[in-house]
Order: C-alpha cells, then sequence, then structure tokens
C-alpha cells in the first residue's frame, strides 16, 4: 500500500470527519463554547452522533458496564488481540470541540480509511469512545478508560458530580450502565486481549504552533499528583489589625503559590519538564469582603511532571513548603482527598513506527512530552502497550477557543492510518 | 463632681447597658454573628431599640433625609454648638454585637449618666446613631456621617449594596429617607454648629490585650485607598500548559499580594504604621476548576496607613508593582473604581483631655492609632474637633467572636462621661 493510496483514502473521508465534528459542536453546544457533561445529556448526546456514524459504516457496536462504546471492525482472526483505537467524548465546561472527541473521530476516520481501501485487518480494530475523562466533574480521573480495565479506584462510584451532587453510580445508572457490576469489579478489557491502545488527541500547549508542525509523537504522559478540595484554616480578622496579629488564609495561599510557581521557574530554567497549577484559588464568597482579613481559602493543586523521582520531590517539597508557612502565619493547611496518576510510558516501538508512518508520508513530525494526562495513560498503567499522536492546536484546550485545522487532522489521521495498515492489517505488531 | 460620683453614676448604668447590647445582639442574631444590614430589616431593628431607650430617658428624637437618628439631651443654651457623641449601628455580615453599636450605646450611657448625676449641659448633648458605616455592603465609605455632613461623594446614592443589587438611594427611600434631598446636597449638620464629635469604639486589634489595658486614647485614624471590585485578565487556559506559555491571572493575583506583603513586613521593621488586606481574592466561581489555568482573578484591596505621605508612596508601589506584573505574566490588571479615605486627626486638646479624664479616674491607658477607619474621621474631614477612646476586645471586629468585656466599656465610658462633665457642663471646650 503506497503513501499516495493512503493519502488519498484518508483525504475521502474529510467530509464525514467535517459533518462529525459539527454535529459534535452543535450537540454540545453551551455558549461559550461546548459542555459535553459526562453521564449527562451532553456526553449522552455525543455517544449517540458517534454510534450513528458507526452504524453507517457497518461496524459491530458494543456497551460495557460504564456505558463505554466500543465501535468494532472485525478482523480476520476474531479472536486476536485487539487494535484499540479511541478517545473520549465529554468535555470540561464551556470547553472546546476537539479535546477528546477528535481521537473518537480519528478513530472512525482510519476504519473507514482502510474499508475505503478494502482493508480487512488481522485482528478487530476498536474504536473505543470512552466516557468521563475529565475529572473536573467528578474529580476522579480516567473514569471511563479505568472502568473498562477493572482498575477504577476504591470510591470513585460514590464521588458526587460537583454540579449535581449526584453521585457517579447514580449517573452510570441513568444513563442504563451497571454499577453494581463494576463495584463487583466486573471489567470489559483483559490486558491481555489488547494488542495495543492508540489514542489521538490535540496538544493542549503551542509548541507545534511554535515549531510550524502539524502533528507530534508523544513520547510520554505526566504522572501528577492533586489535591481538588485543598483548603486553608485562618482566622477572618478585622481590614485595620496589624500584621503581627493576622492569621490570613489568603496570603498564606498566595505564598505557597509563589514559591511553588518560583520552583517550576527554576525547573525551567534547569530543562526538567513540570508543571503546577491552582485552578480553584479563592477566598469563601459566604464570609469574604473588603474589609475583612480572609479567615479562609481554598484551592486545588495539580502537580504533574513526566518523571516518577521528580514528582515524589515536589510531593515532598509541598509538605515542607506547607509546614513553614503554617509555622509562620499562624494558619493550617488541610488538604483534603489527594488524587494521582502515575507517569505514562508509550512504546517505544510504537513511537518509532509512528515516525517511520509520517517519514513515509512526507508530515514533517516533533517528538514531545504530552503536556496533559490522557485515557492512553490508563491502558500503560495497566500494562498494555500505547502510543498517541498529537495535532496542531493554537489555543491550548479546556476553553471555547480551540483552534485544530482540519488539515493538520487529516495530517495525523494519515500517520496513524499508515501505521495501522502496516501492523494490524499487512505487517505485525513488533 | 469628684471622680467618685462619675463612677457611681456610670457604674448605675450597667443594667441599661447590659440589657441594650443583649437587646441589639437578639435584633440582629445571623448565626455566627449578627448582621445588622444597612438600610435593611438589621439595622432597621437596631435603630428601633436604640430610639425606645432614648425615650425611656426622655431625650429628643430626630431623623435626617440619610435616616440618621439623633438622640438629644437639650442644653441650657439650645443656640451653642452642640457636643455629638456616636457611632454607627450597621455591622459587616456575620459580624460581632460591638463594633459601632458600643459608641451609640456610650453616648446614651453617658447622658443617663449626667441626668442621673442631675447635670444639664451648657450646650445640646447629641447621640448619633449613624447609618451604614460599614463599606463592605455599598462599597462606599462613611455613608451615614457624611450625609449628615453634606459631603457625600457624587454617585455614592447610586452605589447598589452587593446584596440586594439596589441602589443606596433606593434603600434609604424604603427606611423613610429622602435620597433627593440628599442629592440636592441638603445636610442636616453645620460644622460651625457641632463643638466637637466623640466616638467610642471597641479595638480591632489585640494591642490592649498585649498591653493588659481596659481602653487607649486614639492618636489618628488612618487614611486608605481601597480598591472594592479589582480583576486581573488573562487567559483560560489547559492545566498541562508549560509555564512560558501561560498568562495565569491568579499567579498574577498571587504574585501582587505577595510583593506588598513583603513591603509590609519592611514598613513594620521599620516602625512605619501601614496594613494592606486582599479581603476579597479568588478565582472565578463560575469558570475556574482542578484542570484549568485561571484567566480571571478577581480581588479587593485596603491599604492604609496614618500618614498622608507614606499612603500616596504605597499607591505608587502599587502602580509601579502591576505595570511590572502585567509586563512578565502577559495579563492585565482593571482596578475599577477607586475609593478613598483622608487620614483622620485627633484634635490634641480632646486627646490631652481625655488622658486627662483617665488619670482622675486612675484608668490605665493607652495612647495608640486606631488600626481601623471610623465616622470620626468623616467628621475631622469637615473641620470639627473630634476625639476617640478604644476599648479593649481581645478577638478583632467583622467577625462572631468579638470580645468586649463591660467593667472595660464601663471604664471607657468613665472617661467620656468625666471629660463631657468637664467639657460640656462644668468647665468649657479648649
Amino acid at each position: 500500500m503506497d503513501a499516495a493510496a493512503i493519502r488519498a483514502a484518508v483525504a475521502a473521508q474529510r467530509p464525514m470527519i467535517e459533518a462529525l465534528f459539527d454535529r459534535l459542536r452543535r450537540d454540545g453546544l453551551d455558549a461559550p463554547g461546548v459542555t459535553r457533561d459526562p453521564y449527562g445529556a451532553g456526553e449522552q448526546r455525543a455517544h449517540a452522533s458517534v454510534a450513528r456514524v458507526a452504524e453507517t459504516l457497518g461496524l459491530e457496536i458494543a456497551l460495557d458496564d460504564a456505558m463505554n462504546l466500543y465501535m468494532i471492525l472485525p478482523g480476520k482472526d476474531r479472536g486476536a488481540p485487539a487494535l484499540v483505537i479511541g478517545s473520549h467524548l465529554d468535555s470540561v465546561p464551556h470547553g472546546g470541540n476537539f479535546d477528546g472527541a477528535a481521537g473518537v473521530v480519528a478513530g472512525l476516520a482510519v476504519v473507514a480509511a482502510l474499508k475505503a481501501l478494502g482493508l480487512t485487518p488481522r485482528c478487530d480494530i476498536t474504536v473505543m469512545a470512552v466516557r468521563a475523562e475529565e475529572s473536573v466533574w467528578f474529580q476522579v480521573s480516567y473514569i471511563g478508560s479505568r472502568a473498562s480495565l477493572g482498575t477504577l479506584p476504591d470510591g470513585a462510584l460514590d464521588a458526587r458530580r460537583i454540579d449535581t451532587g449526584r453521585t457517579l453510580a447514580e449517573h452510570i445508572a441513568d444513563c442504563g450502565g451497571n454499577p453494581d457490576a463494576l463495584r463487583a469489579g466486573r471489567r470489559h478489557f483483559d490486558p491481555a486481549r489488547i494488542q495495543a491502545f492508540l489514542e489521538l488527541h490535540i496538544e493542549q500547549a503551542p509548541s507545534l504552533v511554535e515549531a510550524d508542525r502539524p502533528a507530534a509523537i508523544c513520547t510520554g504522559i505526566p504522572g501528577n499528583f492533586r489535591y481538588p478540595d485543598a483548603r486553608i484554616e485562618g482566622r477572618h480578622d478585622h481590614v485595620g489589625l496589624p500584621r503581627r496579629f493576622r492569621h490570613d488564609a489568603a496570603m498564606a495561599g498566595a505564598e505557597f503559590a509563589m514559591a511553588l510557581d518560583s520552583l517550576w521557574e527554576e525547573y525551567d530554567r534547569t530543562g526538567i519538564p513540570m508543571a503546577c497549577t491552582f485552578g480553584k484559588f479563592h477566598t469563601d464568597p459566604a464570609a469574604h469582603g473588603l474589609t475583612v482579613v480572609p479567615g479562609a481559602f481554598h484551592f486545588s493543586l495539580d502537580v504533574r511532571a513526566c518523571d516518577a523521582a521528580v514528582l515524589a520531590g515536589l510531593e515532598q517539597t509541598v509538605g515542607r513548603l506547607i509546614g513553614s508557612i503554617e509555622q509562620r502565619r499562624g494558619v493550617r493547611f488541610h488538604l483534603g482527598p489527594r488524587a494521582a496518576a502515575a507517569v505514562g510510558a508509550v512504546d517505544p516501538d510504537i513511537a518509532a513506527g509512528l515516525a517511520e508512518a509520517a517519514g513515509d508520508l512526507a508530515i514533517p513530525v516533533l517528538s514531545i512530552g504530552s503536556p496533559a494526562s490522557h485515557d492512553a495513560a490508563a491502558f500503560a498503567a495497566s500494562g498494555i502497550r500505547m502510543g498517541m499522536i498529537l495535532v496542531r492546536n493554537a489555543n491550548g484546550s479546556h476553553n471555547p477557543h480551540e483552534a485544530m485545522v482540519t488539515e493538520d487532522f487529516i495530517d495525523a489521521l494519515g500517520i496513524l492510518t499508515r501505521w495501522t495498515a502496516d501492523t494490524a492489517v499487512s505487517g505485525s505488531f513488533r
């Protein structure tokens, strides 16, 4: 199968791709941006739209207990371990149309291109639409992918969605899933029955814009530790109180944030990848005011790094900083529940194969670490070989201004299709 | 009139004092603490309770266009400039029972003690219950006192109460006042017709607790500049975005706060009184989340100092800091409306007279600057001679844990009564 044929078959999918992105945007419209709330109306509409396209393509449809959606192109050997291509369909509130959805559309477009080329893979190719990846809703990461692998952490089913207050179990049941089966440990995927997991995702930083490349082969997914609901307890006081008498919770929060930011600046200079984000960072709206020294401060913290040892060191630093600030400012940190994700290693053979496919199609790519977490990391954590392609995107993600152009998506899709044809159809997995 | 007689007359007011504080606490109860919302149900109940006590004492009652309440003990010469003793009755949300109210109760207790002593002052003694001193509600300071003096700033009547969204004019009209007369510039007080304004207030810092004294003679009231509704505009981005691409509004806020806090620490070491408070300090609750770099940050800022030149220097520093942070972090500060209050000078003769009165009663006092702003500063700004007594209070103010003991209040009241007897009854104002 030569490069020109692959390119043509992929380019021919453009009308389907554009129509599906348009449909998904309309399904999730919630100005500004789109909201595809997991196990809610937004995600449900997206799953229905994707399933309709899969039916048009003649794919087999399956659902699991967590209502993940599987759209299967049957292989010659139905018993052979499957190649899974997918990503999630949910979004953050008022997010963009591409974060997550692009990977599902890509999976469908790959199988559509293979079918157009008249190719039947050796093994099943399963396009997976993953549920509930965006942890802002239930404050649990990789819900759908970990549910499919039987690795959902204890308590996850009892986590409450921040807006509805209902539990994950209730939400899953609302959508027709079976939370009891999940609680009993039933899983959809046996890792031994998966050849590899491939995910295409928009880049969530402008590195590709900076470098003027349409796509990147991902070299790794950062691990993180997170405190979604931390707070600082100080004392509410009058605005005129001298400094020596204060227990200012907001100032303690500011000092903590600045200390981590300074550390990050240092790491940046020495070239060690990390990031830290205080996404929520706020005084108590019920008690704050112009003339009150804040006695309570709330924050969320996400710290990430691509190296497990760096990440562990950062967590120790967080502990030391807190101790020092508590002592000097007479406040108390309550970090609350901790969540963490392991560093996600990309399979080096898959990365090399994807780079080779890009070379074959003369598509210039970068090799970069992902700035963000992805479902692929949950598959890697279960010992499944994993690879990712990142697509150029001007304005970051988790905002209404995501800007992926179709040409770049089709370039990335070409790489994924070439690699799939080489490994799952004509060649073999290395 | 000897010290023992004054002490006895003041001590005899204890039942009235305790009953009125209890009544006011019940009127404003809003757990935790009390809420006496200005030109709302809380303040209305407090005014009614105070007026009932004034009637019992046989005082004349008057109201002005802003519904400030005047309770008058007529003097021998009704045409002589009056002595005004007062403070405000409103509170912050979930505040304490004493901030403001103690000064009104003190005024009533002074006239009750004079009456008990059979003394008739040479001039009227007017106990004033001031409206709407707490600027957290309308984000305008000294509303009642400045309305009485005709010095309400332009636009104040159109300021909206943060909880109701209704304008000050509407709130004043609701309570039976006449905002049109205020808008036309009508005032209640001609400064030339006021001999002096005296205010008793709980101390809003624990300096008296630290020094183990029941009361202090105030040496001055700090001026301030304020930005009640400032915000920082950055860009919402994905949690994984590398540092160099970020426009993190919350981190810009943290850096700004820490820079002012460090400056304050320095000023403290060199003994220059100032304070800065970020009472509101928060990401946008409609948009923030664990996995979103904050693109918007809101804060209020109050900066105060007892020296006008120090205050002006601080405002210049704020401007320089903002310029530097905007440039380095790619954000934009929007400070919004600015409010300011001039430094309030205490009349040195009144301060000396109060200290003398304390000495006469063998009550050990400190001489300290007020940490906070007070209505007395509005009177000083109109050229009226002004003095203040601060009462020991363990837990600051603007919180439900204010702790003034009645013994300290009665000591402070003794000083005020002695001074009033010496100046408005038997002696003359110096």
